[in-house]
């Protein structure tokens, strides 16, 4: 098991990664937020209650209650918040209450987001179940619901007050979630840590064939980026924007398909894609650079197919979050292992970036 | 023109309080904020706007995008703040964006609540229009909308960055309105300032014939007691509850009543009268004391008439947000001008307590 801190002006809490959390996450929450209060609640996915509930529970002398959020973006709203802050009402919950987000990012998101809002806020604890959520939403506060009008636009910034990422229920996720999630690793090694890059570089087959040593090395490294960025920007005033590497794209991406064409971490990957392009243009990477890292992104693909128009893409990056005052915010690559913001990507680069992802997309396909 | 000063762990920011601040309040914000942003909103109400628009634009030289809220509690919901988000979103908003909440205490609740979670939060101004507002829910940060299981059940704390409390607006308020607010100031009397209390009892006609100074005094010294307690303790974890003293009753009856039949001050002025016989019950007040204060309360009556079973109150509130872990919490008043929390009030204390209200609203009507 590795241990990682996270600490910002405004908390500090520890990620815990390793096999066996699970069966023992009672003592362990309650190492972290003190003695268990008398309404718990788990917010989880029907499918994930069935495969994990008897591990989850066996820890704990009275059982939380649980609540339920079918998997999808779409159940990822403000009227799914309100309904579970509801069923926490009505099920005895308090200001002294506790929840535990159990599933993948959009669980942990939902839950963080009704934690912060409900009675105007209770601590929360993570314990995310895919290999997305375990590396990347689970860590650093960032919690919130989709608008139809895009991603993420109702939120708040709740840290979690512990994170337990157990690699062992990571079996059961499929080859293709898998690879999805390990985009954002890829991503993590390109902006900032090139021993993580190097690793997953040379061992692509050990971590694809999941081989536990090879994946929890690959799990702790992307944490240990993400928790040292938020612990130096929590509110994303600056560093913490080279998260969104890939995401500008990403997110027009999912948008355009209305977040169900494809996965995130899928998403992302050709958002990197285009962003990498951007960077060769604009010099930030060399040729070979470029070939390099692209390289590593196909190398834990497939990624699916685009059929889609660049300026249907280009127009849903206008109501990027990022974006302040009208000016474009945008993340490019730096070599290897480092990034930058920059707010001066005209409409040109970006049709150009996405030309060249289509482009690359059909010769896949 | 009063400033006073709120300065919590988390913020700091000043109240302004005077008559004419309305028509100046693009430079006041500025000064408060820095350079306005490129989109500004004012969340308001379609009565408060056709009033006041003028005044309020004059000193902008860009107009403010303006959003509408709908009058009533029924509106302070989940589905107004999704709705306004949704508009804000579509009218350009971006992370660099401001909100003026100007209205009444659902504007600004929602107001900052929306603020509170728009791209995981925003800056916002709150310029409170009524009685009520000026003196309380405009200071301290809490925000939030109702749930159908009761009041601000969903919420943030989320301070404005400066409030202008322009009490020139208040002459279009009507009696019963002004009647309603104040009976903040005679519950800031009762739990915390003798001498605000010794004010509102020799000068009832003066305040009550809305004289211009009797009024800034009274609202002044309302804001300055809640601005204390909340910079004494942000997140209510002690001396901030006392704020609730007959909000647990009062809370209790407009939630029977749907939010319906009483305004928020008329039902807290019900719910001080039980809190008081409460208290001369427990002998934390005399005879003489509680004979003074409740008079003070019909003072600034008249009160409505209560055609409610004592049953259905006592059960209402148990859903109180102040309830953590099954405990009922109560605030109790300690003399005059000074009041405290207690754990241990029974159910039939409590029974008790709202059979004296009802007796002496039967007596009343």
């Amino acid at each position: 098991m590795q241990t990682i801190r996270v600490a910002t002006p405004s908390a500090r809490y520890d990620v815990f990664t390793g096999s066996g959390l699970l069966a023992s996450l009672a003592p362990r929450i309650e190492k972290a937020v003190g003695r268990l209060p008398r309404r718990v609640f788990v917010l989880t996915s029907p499918e994930i209650w069935s495969l994990w509930a008897d591990t989850f529970l066996c820890s704990f002398s009275e059982s939380p209650v649980a609540l339920f959020l079918a998997p999808g973006e779409q159940h990822k709203t403000m009227a799914s918040a309100e309904r579970l802050l509801r069923e926490m009402i009505r099920a005895g919950g308090d200001r002294g209450s506790l929840l535990i987000a159990f599933g993948g990012g959009i669980v942990g998101d939902v839950g963080g987001f009704v934690a912060s809002i409900f009675m105007r806020g209770i601590p929360y604890v993570q314990v995310p179940t895919t290999f997305l959520a375990q590396v990347d939403s689970s860590v650093g506060g960032k919690v919130g619901v989709n608008l139809p009008e895009g991603k993420n636009l109702a939120g708040s910034f709740h840290h979690p007050r512990s994170v337990f990422a157990d690699t062992g229920v990571l079996g059961t996720l499929t080859d293709r979630e898998l690879r999805a999630g390990l985009m954002e690793s890829v991503k993590a090694g390109i902006i900032r840590d090139r021993a993580l890059l190097r690793f997953m570089e040379e061992n692509a087959e050990a971590i694809l064939d999941r081989d536990p040593k090879a994946l929890e090395r690959v799990i702790a490294a992307s944490i240990r980026m993400k928790a040292d960025v938020v612990s130096r920007d929590e509110r994303e005033s600056g560093l913490r924007m080279i998260l969104n590497f890939g995401h500008t794209v990403g997110h027009a991406l999912e948008q355009v398909t209305r977040y169900k064409a494809m996965l995130h971490g899928e998403a992302v990957a050709w958002g990197m894609v285009a962003a990498l392009s951007l960077g060769r243009r604009r010099g930030t990477i060399t040729a070979g650079q470029l070939d390099r890292l692209e390289s590593l992104i196909y190398r834990y693909g497939p990624l699916p197919a685009l059929k889609l128009r660049a300026r249907k893409i280009v127009a849903a990056t206008g109501s990027d979050k990022k974006n302040v005052g009208g000016v474009r915010r945008f993340v490019l690559p730096l070599g290897i292992g480092d990034a930058g913001v920059v707010e001066d990507v005209t409409a040109g680069e970006l049709e150009a970036a996405v030309g060249y992802m289509l482009a690359k997309a059909k010769m896949a396909s």
